[in-house]
């Protein structure tokens, strides 16, 4: 056997098991009975062990340096093991082990707190998280800034210094368009109750229209939506909010956006390195795409209007144009998943700012929730009424996910870059949204990004499906031009 | 750190490790989308291999050498220990994974074709799973008997031999009482449909009942009911007939005896070897003696009696003495798990005796369901109508558990010892039954059999519980008593 063929044979195990923990991860959201907390995180403890030995294990150096890459592919996977074991190496097993031991237990705690408005109960675990993932980012950078090397995880190949640049430039005119909305007159919001079988009902619909396939999917509910796993075993969570209906359907097609991603890669990529979407970033680009750029569109809306009226009956909404500004409505608000597209990028430029300071030891957590309200209060003008409207809404930080909020900003930037480029390629796709029917949307995303999988590193996806390298400016135009028009400013 | 805790420190990985193996059992068959069959079975694979390697790590046999046991606890997880090591390092773990895999397609393929009444489609895949089982048997045997090789798993310390002569002695007075049983005049049945959201209500009811602790565990639908897990993360798994509610509330009291003495391990023995059952057979006393001799007593049918009529009104049945007779109704039939206490133990004896000669290669896969059939029309005197009647009916085989059937006959006979020494303690249990509460009952079980777990060999178990050996008297005694009584013999 090749030292490729006896890598890949090694790494198709790893991948294999990756598949397990994160199955593990949807069944503690789902279906784990809360008793079994603490043992659970004992059996996460156990397999991130072993994941983590596979992956820094002494043998993958010398069938990486004596592997031979034939063609794009096997090139491909080379980096992507080869990446994974130079940051496996980087990280003592113990430290690995306690860190998957804590984030379970913290979820729980989190979940806790949240729901009795006790941001002093979840400190203490708090914590022990900053503390070890700041360990494990001063592991991986040896020497460099923690908080870049915890961010390569999440985004190959971009920096802090880059994604500081580029909320640079977004940030003037996004705060000129916030202020700009907000003093027009507010639209009409949707009146009246909406039983969770209807939502539920609604939301699977638009979830299969969208190319979601529930024969190598599901649909719960959880607390925090999100989508896992990879290949034919991908998984998304949603929630109901009886007086808010968006929040499910909404919540359901931006995870239908992870998942169809992960349905759409190539199967021969199967449990390989390549066989997974390409970094946090370009996920959250077909999350937001098709929640916002589609899901959003006057087009689309259209069709939503029809079909909840039929569900729903009378909601106080009177037409399909009333209806999309109620779908668009700019609001004050204090949660970052219910932000519309205008202000959502300042939650998120929040936490990138905060989490920073907590990675390099310039904020302790005892400080946090002072630093968020303040930052809070300085961004949206008004002040933070419960921690689980502040500090205690996301679950991030209690996993560990140091480094990922900004790429949910990123995400926005490509999904502005592939809407303009698919709307340049298919000019009449209105048509096809006004009777609920994406479908040529999704296999402009099939062709041109998702069942690519990892096969190019983040830039160059955006960069293969565009035609260009990724930059702010489209996300700005489709934003001022659709808020422009829907508040007439 | 001594040997001892260097031993139990690696086995504690290996046990939560294996709890993950048994939940991914779990979802397969309650959550898992049917288009990720194939995946799941290589994950299964990949898991099963690090266990495999864990389990025959060559680090054990000195660690086992060196340690020393201080107390019976310790005592019993290096016996424990030892039994798994000599086990594993027999068997190869290219076989193991094999094994791990086949098995974990082939229950799709078995679903699919008891669906379809399709013997056909099932055969290739039980072939492939009776050849690796068999070649399992034969390298854990080293030249003896393959079949009490793979017996030994289930049922430490018992040989096919002694379970021959226990079943011979069981099989007279069982024939006779079945005979005079169908002659007498048959019970009325229950009328009218059951449905499915009462049935599951009162299913919840009675597990509470029996102390199930659904903190530390759930209930879900599966196409065959069982139980999962240990510690606190202990599911269970039922299924509903409309027209006959005695199946699902009898197989989820069946599954609660199994559940409950998971959970009645002490907590001090979580993750460790002793944590878990004693065996097999040892098991399904805990679910017999509770579906059987308490759950279809005069005094407890009486309490069901009430709540299904206050839950489901008239169904055909106007006393508790005529529901307690319809509850233990022996009728013609063709599957194990719906069968009386009467012929129950006929249907594991055609499966042990088949099955020893599936795994010594007496007969093949190809000429099973002539053998089934035959088998079956001479000791039940009717043909079986349909594959799903008949040697498609249990996923056992399917998952390759050859050598596990007959620890349902030893679990009814140690469910006979059990209910005797429990009577005897506790004189006016009845009258506790009579109100819907066997807690004294669970309580006594608890105490004598559960906390206990693996701590001693099965045998010494019962022993432990009841003060004498095992025998199959007190069963005999105890069926006839009480169907002589019933069908006024």
């Amino acid at each position: 056997m090749s030292a490729y063929a006896e890598l890949m044979a090694f790494q198709r195990q790893t991948e294999a098991l990756a598949q397990i923990a994160g199955r593990l991860g949807w069944d503690q959201e789902t279906m784990m009975p809360a008793g079994a907390a603490e043992q659970r995180a004992e059996e996460i403890a156990a397999l991130e062990t072993v994941l983590h030995a596979r992956r820094s294990d002494p043998r993958l150096a010398g069938w990486i340096e004596d592997a031979v890459a034939l063609d794009e592919v096997s090139h491909a996977n080379l980096r992507l093991i080869r990446r994974q074991h130079d940051r496996a190496v980087r990280v003592p097993a113990h430290l690995a082990a306690e860190i998957a031991r804590v984030t379970s237990l913290a979820q729980g705690i989190w979940a806790g707190a949240r729901r009795s408005e006790d941001v002093a109960a979840f400190l203490p675990i708090l914590s022990d998280v900053v503390r070890l993932r700041r360990e494990e980012g001063q592991a991986l950078a040896r020497g460099g800034d923690p908080y870049d090397a915890l961010l390569a995880g999440y985004e190959p190949g971009t920096t802090t210094g880059q994604l500081q640049a580029m909320f640079g430039a977004l940030r003037p005119r996004l705060v000129a368009l916030r202020a700009a909305v907000l003093e027009a007159p507010e639209p009409a919001p949707l009146r009246g109750t909406f039983p969770e079988a209807g939502q539920i009902a609604l939301a699977t619909e638009i979830a299969r229209a969208f190319g979601y396939d529930l024969n190598r999917g599901r649909i719960d509910k959880a607390v925090h939506p999100f989508s896992s796993g990879s290949g034919n075993d991908v998984r998304i969570t949603t929630r109901t909010d009886p007086a808010d209906p968006f929040n499910c359907l909404y919540s359901t097609i931006h995870e239908v956006g992870h998942a169809a991603y992960e349905q759409g890669v190539a199967g021969v990529h199967l449990l390989t390195p390549v066989g997974q979407g390409a970094s946090m970033g370009v996920h959250e680009s077909q999350s937001r795409i098709l929640e916002n750029q589609i899901g959003r569109s006057r087009a689309f809306t259209g069709w939503i209007f029809g079909r909840m009226r039929s569900l729903f009956g009378d909601f106080g909404i009177d037409s399909a144009e009333a209806f999309h500004r109620a779908v668009n409505r700019v609001a004050r608000g204090y949660i970052r998943t219910e932000a519309d597209e205008v202000q959502y990028n300042l939650h998120v430029l929040l936490r990138f700012d905060l989490e920073q300071a907590l990675m390099r030891g310039d904020l302790t957590t005892g400080d946090l929730e002072a630093a968020w309200n303040d930052r809070f209060r300085s961004d949206f003008g008004y002040a933070v009424d419960r921690p689980s409207n502040g500090v205690l809404q996301d679950v991030h930080w209690a996993v560990g996910l140091f480094g990922y909020f900004p790429t949910y900003t990123l995400g926005n930037v490509h999904a502005g870059c592939l809407h303009a480029a698919m709307r340049h390629d298919l000019p009449d796709l209105d048509a096809d949204l006004a009777r609920g029917d994406p479908s040529r949307a999704m296999q402009w995303l099939r062709a041109r990004v998702h069942q690519h999988g990892s096969l190019r590193l983040p830039r160059a996806t955006i960069a293969h499906a565009t035609g260009h390298d990724p930059d702010e400016g489209p996300l700005l135009d489709y934003l001022e031009a659709k808020f422009t028009d829907l508040y007439a400013l």
